[in-house]
């Protein structure tokens, strides 16, 4: 059973796969997608989502988890992050791939073990829990450690 | 040339074809994409972008318009509604259609004549502008009013 996690952000849209085999966790891949802010928002967006249509048809996850969304006190700040969001929570569903939401405090608790941990202890602790993994960047390791708590509360239910 | 207006919102996504022949306008078609809201948010998105792509194939507008963002005072009802634009923005771009944002206040005075106008105001001119187009509903006059103030705009360029 594989499973994507997603953090988006219209900046960089961090994605990463994990496999559960035996109720044991495996790395598959990890990547994030970069867009330029010269570019006209509507390309980024398609960009995004095309991007994270290829990392699905490539890597064909089973179920996909992604942040809940912190919501900003700056409106322009929040409407972007919301279309960004938008983009990328719908590339599952366009594959009819269930997507679970996980509140950031609740994946935290999950890999670290408390709910206000840094994002080097988020981290080290993917590292520990998937072996041989070298998060490409911070984006990308926030979204193996969804992927990870994905796992957590699927075993629970 | 072909002008495709869009009015998003999660709940009903408004969206209108005009077409520009000797500098004149004609209604094309009109319709609005309403989403269930007891369907998974990724779902509803992934069908509000399905659905514009649909429209966009059977249409092939040249240029698309989308209206700015109305700023909500309330961080949930923004992210939402972010979230619907931007899945909303990046269909035409699928396409390599090229996306232009107008302020509403823009909108209703190139199509009423004054920023502060009603709903019913926008409707009504939208009718007198496009002969014989009788809009769906708010949503798709809105966005058929959309269409129309790209098409003015164009013309000033």
């Amino acid at each position: 059973m594989r499973i994507l996690g997603l953090d988006p952000s219209l900046s960089s849209t961090g994605w990463g796969i994990v496999e559960v085999e035996n109720n044991r966790l495996r790395y598959v891949a990890d990547g994030f997608i970069p867009t330029d802010p010269k570019m006209p928002m509507a390309e980024r967006l398609a960009l995004i989502n095309k991007t994270l249509c290829d990392v699905i048809e490539l890597y064909k996850p089973d179920e996909a988890a992604i942040e809940q969304v912190f919501l900003n006190s700056n409106a322009v700040s929040t409407i972007k992050l919301g279309m960004a969001r938008g983009v990328v929570m719908m590339a599952p569903a366009q594959y009819h791939i269930p997507v679970t939401e996980y509140e950031p405090n609740k994946i935290k608790k999950a890999v670290v073990g408390v709910g206000k941990a840094e994002k080097q202890q988020v981290e080290t602790m993917v590292k520990i829990l998937l072996p041989g993994c070298k998060p490409k960047n911070n984006d990308s390791s926030d979204a193996l450690a969804i992927a990870i708590t994905h796992n957590s509360f699927r075993k629970v239910r």
